[in-house]
C-alpha cells in the first residue's frame, strides 16, 4: 500500500491554475452529506438550514399601517376637502396587536405602526398631517375614546391620499405557501428574522462538517511544550482550528505527526475509524524533499500532489483517500504557515462556503497604495491592511511575499490577489482584495 | 421617576447625522469594561485578546532553509565553479526538527525546508539548481549518510549565489521581546497561528459583552405560539439574537415586553439587578405615535430620543440608563425589522468592532446594475446582492425600501449606501456597500 520514497519521485506534481485547483476542491465535497438536526431557533444563528422553509403564513400576515396617524377611506377624505371642511369625525383608535372593527363610513379612526387596518379603511394620512401635528390628549386615557364630537382636521395636502397609502398589503414581503428560505441557507440575522416572522420556534440544520487535522513534520512541537533546537511550535493546527471553526465545522481530531510514513498511516487508520471524518486536512509534507511524508504515505492511496501557479501555497495535495475500505476527501496543504492561512481562503472556504453554506468573503477592488512587481506565471498573494477613503479603499501591502511571515500576516486584513504578470503596478492601480476576519 | 407621555411628548426627538449618532453610540460604550479570563488557545479564535502577548522567542527562533537543497557557503561555491568544476562533497542531509553540526569547510549539505541552516553555511542552493535535479536515493535510505566520495554537481547558474540566498534568518518575522498583538486584537487564524508559533498554549481573553435584549410591543408574539388577529410573531429578537452572537457578545436575557411602561420598568429594574448586563437593547416603542414603551418609560431615566438622517432606522434611543441606581448604556432601536437590522450594522456592529474587537464589515465599492433615485436630506440603505464581474463587483437592488420587507432582506448580501442626494444615479454609478453576514 505505502511506496518506498524513491529519488525519481513516483508522485511527481502536475501543474495547475488556481482556477483549476479551486473547481477540483470544490467537486471533492460533493459527495458529503451533512445530516439534519433541529435546533431552537435561539441556535441557529450561523448554522445552516436542512430544510426549504416553507411560509405557513404570509408576510406581513394582515394589511397594517406604515405610519401612525390616521385610518380613512381616501375618498371620503378627498370629499371632505371638497366640501371646503378637511375634517373627519374620529372614532376608537387602533393600537398595535388590536383586531380593530370595521371602520364606520364617513370617519377616520388614530392608528399606530404596524396595527391592522380596520375593514373598510384604505389608506392611512401620517399624524404629521394633521393640525395640530400630534395626537389628542385623550389617547393615551387607559381606555382611549374619543370625546363626543371629536374631529380630526387634515392639512390642505393630506386631500390627495390615494387609496393604499401608508399601508402595507398583507403578503406584500412574501405570499403564504412560497418557500421563504432554501435548503443550504445560512441562518443570518436576516434570515433568523424571516423564521420567527413565520412562528418557527425550531428548524432544520445540517450538522456541522467533521474534519480530522493532521499537522506533519518532524520539526514541530505542541505549544506550551519547550524547543529543542531546531525544533518549532505547530502554528497550522492553530491556523487552520481557527478558520475551521469561524467556517462552521467541527475538528473531531487534531494531531501531530512527524515524517514518518508508517506512524501517519497508522494514525490515519485509526482516526477515520474512531473519528469518522468527512474530511481529511493536512499541512506540510508535501513538496519536493526527501522527506515529504503525505506525498510518501498517501500518494498510493488516491491522493495526487499539483503544482498550482500561486505563490505561497502552490504545492497542494488533494484527492478521495483511500483508507479503512473508504474513500475520504483528503486536502493537504503545504507546511509553511502563511502557505497554509493563504491555501484556506483560496480554496477550502470557497468551497465550503458553496457546498456548505460558509461565510463567504466577497471580493473587492482596492486601490494599491505603493508600487509593486508581480510574478510572471504565478498568481501572487500578498497579504495588505486597507484604509477606507472618499475615493473607496486603499490597500497597502504588509510584509513581505515569504511565506514564514506569519506575523506580518496576523496585522492583515486582507489578502492582495496581485495579477499574473512580471509588469511593475503603479500606485493607485486597482487590485482584487480578499478579507480575512 | 415615570412621566406620564402627553399629547406633547416631554421627549422629543433631535435631529442627527448617521455619522454624529454612530460616534455618540461608540462614546457609549466607553465605560464598559471586559475583564479577562484564561482559555486554551484552541477555544481562542474568534475571543478578543486582555492581553499584550510578548514575543518570548524570535519568529523563526533559528535561521532556516526556505526551500528543499543544499546548505553552502557562498564563496565556497564560487570558487568550485572557478575552478571549472561546479560539484562540492557532501555531508550528512539536515531534515527538519534536526540539530546539525557545523557544515564541514569546503562541503555542502542536504537540507529540507524549514530545517536548521548549519553554522557555517550562509545559503542554499535549491535541488532544482542541481544535476540530476533531485536528491540521490541514499537520502531516503533509514539513517541518511552520503557514500564515500559522494558529490553534488550544481549549475552554472548555482555558482551566483549570494550569501543569505534561500536562508530565513532567525527573528525575521518577530524578534524577541516585541509585542506580537495587542490588548484588544481579535484572534483571527493568523493571530492564533502566532500565539502557537510563540509556544502559547492558553491566552487571556476577554469575556463577552453581556446584553439585555427586549423586544417591545403589544403585537408581538414568540415565534411557535399561535397568533390572533392584529399580531405578528417577534423577529426582532432573533434578529437581534443572530447579530449578536456573530459579534462576540452573550445575550443574557431576551424578554417581550408589551405596550405597557410600568411592566417595562419592572421588568428591566429585576433584569439588571439579576442578569448585569453590559448593554441594554431595546427595539421598537421609540417612535411618534400615542403608544410608543420605550420613549414612555426611558425617556426621564437618562435616555434621549433621536431623529437619525437616515432611511430607515431613523428614530433612534440611546443614552446611559438610570436603572436600580446605576448607570447602564441603552440603545434603543426602532421596530421594523429592517430598520432593526440596519441599525445593527449601522451603528452597534461598527461600534462593537471598534471597542471590543468584533469583526468588522469592511465596506467597499459596487456598480449599480440598475437606474436609482436616492432621497434628498436623508441616507437611504437599500439591501442589495453582489455580482462579481471583471470589471469589479456589481449590485443589484432586492425589495423596495419599506421596512418591513424582511424577507426580501433576508436574500441580501449587502447594504447599499445610496447618496444623500434626489438626484437620480445612473447603472454602474459606484456606491458603497456593507456586507451582510
Amino acid at each position: 500500500m505505502t511506496p518506498a520514497p524513491t529519488g525519481q519521485d513516483p508522485w511527481p506534481h502536475a501543474a495547475r491554475t488556481v482556477e483549476q485547483h479551486a473547481a477540483a476542491v470544490l467537486g471533492l465535497l460533493d459527495g458529503i452529506t451533512l445530516d439534519a438536526r433541529f435546533v431552537p431557533l435561539e441556535q441557529a444563528g450561523g448554522r445552516v438550514l436542512a430544510e426549504d422553509v416553507v411560509a405557513g403564513v404570509q408576510l406581513p400576515p394582515f394589511a397594517n399601517a406604515q405610519m401612525d396617524g390616521y385610518a380613512v377611506r381616501a375618498d371620503e377624505l378627498r370629499d371632505a376637502h371638497d366640501d371646503g371642511e378637511p375634517t373627519l369625525p374620529l372614532t376608537g383608535a387602533v393600537p398595535a396587536g388590536a383586531a380593530p372593527p370595521p371602520l364606520p363610513a364617513g370617519t377616520a379612526a388614530p392608528i399606530m405602526t404596524g396595527a391592522m387596518i380596520p375593514a373598510g379603511a384604505d389608506a392611512v394620512v401620517p399624524v404629521e398631517e394633521t393640525d395640530p401635528a400630534r395626537f389628542p390628549d385623550w389617547l393615551t386615557d387607559a381606555d382611549p375614546q374619543p370625546p363626543a364630537g371629536a374631529r380630526v382636521r387634515f392639512t390642505a395636502g393630506a386631500a390627495a391620499t390615494e387609496p393604499g397609502r401608508f399601508v402595507r398589503p398583507a403578503g406584500s414581503d412574501l405570499a403564504r405557501g412560497a418557500v421563504a428560505l432554501t435548503a443550504g441557507t445560512r441562518v443570518t440575522p436576516a434570515a433568523a428574522g424571516v423564521l420567527a416572522a413565520l412562528g418557527r420556534a425550531d428548524v432544520a440544520v445540517r450538522r456541522p462538517l467533521r474534519v480530522l487535522l493532521y499537522s506533519t513534520g518532524s520539526e514541530v512541537v505542541e505549544p506550551g511544550l519547550p524547543l529543542r533546537p531546531g525544533q518549532i511550535h505547530d502554528a497550522n493546527s492553530a491556523i487552520l482550528r481557527a478558520a475551521l471553526n469561524a467556517c462552521g465545522t467541527e475538528v473531531v481530531t487534531a494531531r501531530l505527526v512527524a515524517d514518518a510514513p508508517a506512524a501517519l498511516l497508522s494514525a490515519l487508520d485509526a482516526d477515520v475509524r474512531d473519528a469518522a471524518p468527512d474530511l481529511v486536512l493536512s499541512s506540510g509534507g508535501i513538496s519536493r524533499g526527501a522527506f515529504e511524508v503525505v506525498k510518501q504515505s498517501l500518494g498510493g492511496r488516491g491522493v495526487a500532489f499539483w503544482s498550482v501557479a500561486m505563490q505561497p501555497g502552490g504545492p497542494q495535495g488533494a484527492g478521495l483517500l483511500d483508507v479503512g475500505g473508504s474513500r475520504v476527501p483528503f486536502l493537504g496543504f503545504p507546511g509553511n504557515p502563511v502557505s497554509t492561512l493563504v491555501s484556506v481562503e483560496m480554496f477550502l472556504r470557497p468551497a465550503l462556503a458553496a457546498r456548505f453554506g460558509a461565510p463567504a468573503r466577497p471580493r473587492f477592488r482596492a486601490a494599491l497604495a505603493e508600487p509593486v512587481t508581480p510574478l510572471a506565471g504565478k498568481q501572487q498573494i500578498r497579504r495588505g491592511t486597507l484604509t477606507a477613503t472618499a475615493g473607496g479603499p486603499v490597500v497597502r501591502l504588509v510584509g513581505g511575499p515569504s511565506s514564514h511571515l506569519l506575523h506580518a500576516a496576523a496585522t492583515a486584513d486582507v489578502l492582495v490577489h496581485l495579477p499574473v504578470t512580471a509588469e511593475p503596478l503603479g500606485v493607485g492601480t486597482p487590485v482584487t482584495v480578499t478579507p480575512l476576519d
